[in-house]
């Protein structure tokens, strides 16, 4: 069966403006989704992150793959590679991952596999080994918060909303406000994890944070941080045994690998990563000087759901715990999530999902739901969700009506602290 | 779709007296064959090594897998594992692995994804996300050998053979005799290197047979030896030094990992293992000391095909070469081996196998065929072989009546050599 033809859609959906050691979300945030058309009329779909490149990049590829065959993906991801200039790609110091490449694998394994899973009538999960749980547990992502709902003249606050709606538009620059928003998640959604996204306040005010949490929710909720690698090795010392006691898990609070297994001997809690040891070149050293003791996958970041699962069983072999990172996104890439999170045979903490700050969705029937934070796998064949063809449409309207073209959190929170600059390391 | 019923059989296929560290083969090699078959009248099959254990664990566990879904591969083989005993299972100091569960483990996932690939009318290898090559490049096994091609009574030549079958029932116990068996194994299948098992004479010897070929046959030809772990590290290093001039690898020159990394760093060869390294637990040592430099795989000893895809992901990762392990077998195994072969994103050598001493086969249609030293990838659905009824019911008959049910290559040596005995290390 060959492919006939391709569509790359690029589209901008609303993002609340969340704070982070990059900056702040811009109103929309940009993905891209991929279709791929078979000569059997059936479609394979993806989602990944947008920028111009991706957006340039997989048109380019998706062209040079016509008339290839979506079962051969070892051949056809080859001959995409060599038709791509790896050069310039780098991971970059922001909390997401910049790499063209792996964005573009990514989005055509996904595609491909969707297309295999209808095909052959089976989910995307039973063509990789069938699903080693039937729902995917997700944690509460808590975020620091500027008051709003993002989207057009980043409106600020609908007054008819209700629960996680309205929870979802309040600001969060506290202990406190962090409490209220880890309540109103875990009320609509019924996680039994948190993480916060930190490196945003001062670390301590960061730890008061987590405490808070810890004495609202109670210790059954097991806590992460990340303040994504803008502390000192001193401050994540520091920190990180300050918050010892009630860490799950202190996600990447230095940068590089060096840094990282200086903090990890220092602190008790594991560390988790998804900044310093980012592809299988660094999984070398990473075991040598030990950076972290738990990685964090990803498939759009990992080229794809198969590169995870050979991830996972390399920190199975070397004792290294599996979670999942996750940037803002819709619905196509949390099927694919859960699908990869139902095929992981050990899975060992809740995965991350921005999804519960999303108020748009591309896919027919709404968004996915969450129960006691657990999403099921999706029953139909492939990723077992469907383009909303009206939703694409207008949210690529958005896209092209937005101005934004990359994801830029700096220019974003210079608009309310006018000379705001990242610092690869903050504290 | 379910596992309505399910058949393993054991079977005895005429093996010649091929000599290795462990003494020599018996007249037959021992071979089970598994069939599940669903619902929906498929039935997938796999072939693996046999022993009593392995028939009674295999048979327990099928039945308790009755009413299971193969496409659920995950939770079919959890459930597998949870019904086994694993305890007692250990590699053992032979040439070949003793444990069971990973042959089970590779039984069951083999059938399974042969029973999925004609469900969905596609290849294994497909399944696994395509072939990287559609043939799959295989090198001559040598073996110091008596008189001789097994079967019943030991039946010394048959007159009437030429070409390769008449050849394979000569002695070689030289290295005239090794240099005229390669010569043979080359001509009937073109092949394009050359391995030959030791650890059966003075390893001084093995050496002359391995400069004899090279003498014979030219430097483009790469060159293997395998002493099975039976030299100690002096020798490793005195005679690894002396053949790396010549040498593509040197394969298990002795035993464990730490003797591994000694002589790896005394001599210039790459060393290959398929004793020291031979399961994920091994892997972190193996790094750490780096006791190998190429990896071999078999399906069969990793629990199936697509551990092996996971090993070679680490393998790639961790700078470490992969080729692959063979014992005697027939076609299913082979087409399995042929699968895996086809889906390794980057082969780095030729591939073992025994199956031209073979000269029984239970696949309709015969042997699978060389081309230049290639195997296609067979095309049907599933691995693409499929069982010929009666040949299967006359090598089980073989079974009943060989009187063999372990392979003991100390017991069958002592028969030409009263009162040989297996030394762990013997040089």
């Amino acid at each position: 069966m060959r492919i006939t033809s391709y569509t790359v859609t690029p589209i901008a959906t609303i993002d609340p403006p969340l704070r982070a050691a990059s900056g702040m979300h811009a109103p929309y945030a940009l993905r891209v989704i991929l279709e791929i058309a078979c000569e059997d009329g059936l479609v394979g779909i993806s989602e990944s992150p947008c920028t111009p490149g991706v957006v340039e990049s997989l048109t380019h590829v998706c062209e040079s793959l016509l008339g290839s065959d979506p079962l051969q993906l070892t051949s056809l991801l080859s001959k995409a590679e060599s038709s791509f200039e790896p050069n310039e790609d780098e991971r970059g110091d922001s909390p997401w991952d910049q790499r063209i490449w792996v964005h573009i694998r990514s989005a055509l394994e996904v595609a491909c596999l969707d297309y295999m899973g209808k095909r052959f009538e089976a989910r995307v999960c039973d063509l990789l080994g069938g699903a080693a749980r039937e729902k995917v547990p997700f944690g509460a992502y808590l975020f620091y918060k500027e008051r709003g709902a993002g989207g057009p003249l980043e409106f600020d606050v609908d007054p008819s909303a209700k629960g996680w709606d309205a929870a979802r538009q309040e600001a969060a620059k506290t202990p406190d406000g962090v409490v209220a928003q880890a309540k109103g998640m875990l009320d609509a959604f019924g996680f039994q994890s948190i993480k916060l996204k930190g490196g945003v306040f001062p670390p301590d005010e960061e730890a008061d944070a987590m405490f808070a949490c810890y004495d609202a929710l109670g210790k059954d909720i097991p806590l992460r941080l990340d303040p994504n690698a803008v502390w000192s090795i001193e401050i994540g010392i520091r920190i990180g045994s300050k918050l010892d006691p009630i860490l799950e898990y202190l996600e990447d609070p230095v940068r590089g690998q060096e840094a990282m297994a200086k903090v990890g001997k220092a602190i008790k809690s594991p560390l988790a990563t998804n900044m310093c040891t980012t592809s299988f070149a660094d999984i070398p050293r990473a075991i040598e000087v030990h950076s972290e003791d738990v990685i964090l996958t990803d498939h759009h970041f990992w080229g794809g759901i198969k590169p995870c699962i050979e991830l996972c069983r390399i920190c199975q072999t070397f004792g290294r715990g599996i979670s999942m990172h996750s940037n803002s996104h819709l619905g196509i890439s949390l099927a694919a999530m859960v699908h990869l999170g139902a095929c992981i045979p050990q899975l060992d903490y809740d995965l991350d999902t921005h999804y519960p700050w999303q108020s748009e969705e591309i896919i027919e029937g709404g968004p996915l739901q969450f129960e006691d934070g657990f999403v099921a796998v999706p029953n139909a064949p492939g990723l077992g969700v469907t383009i909303d063809r009206e939703a694409l449409d207008r949210l690529h309207q958005n896209y092209k009506n937005c101005g934004l073209e990359f994801r830029n959190d700096e220019a974003e929170m210079q608009k309310i602290e006018p000379g705001w600059k990242f610092e690869a390391t903050r504290w």
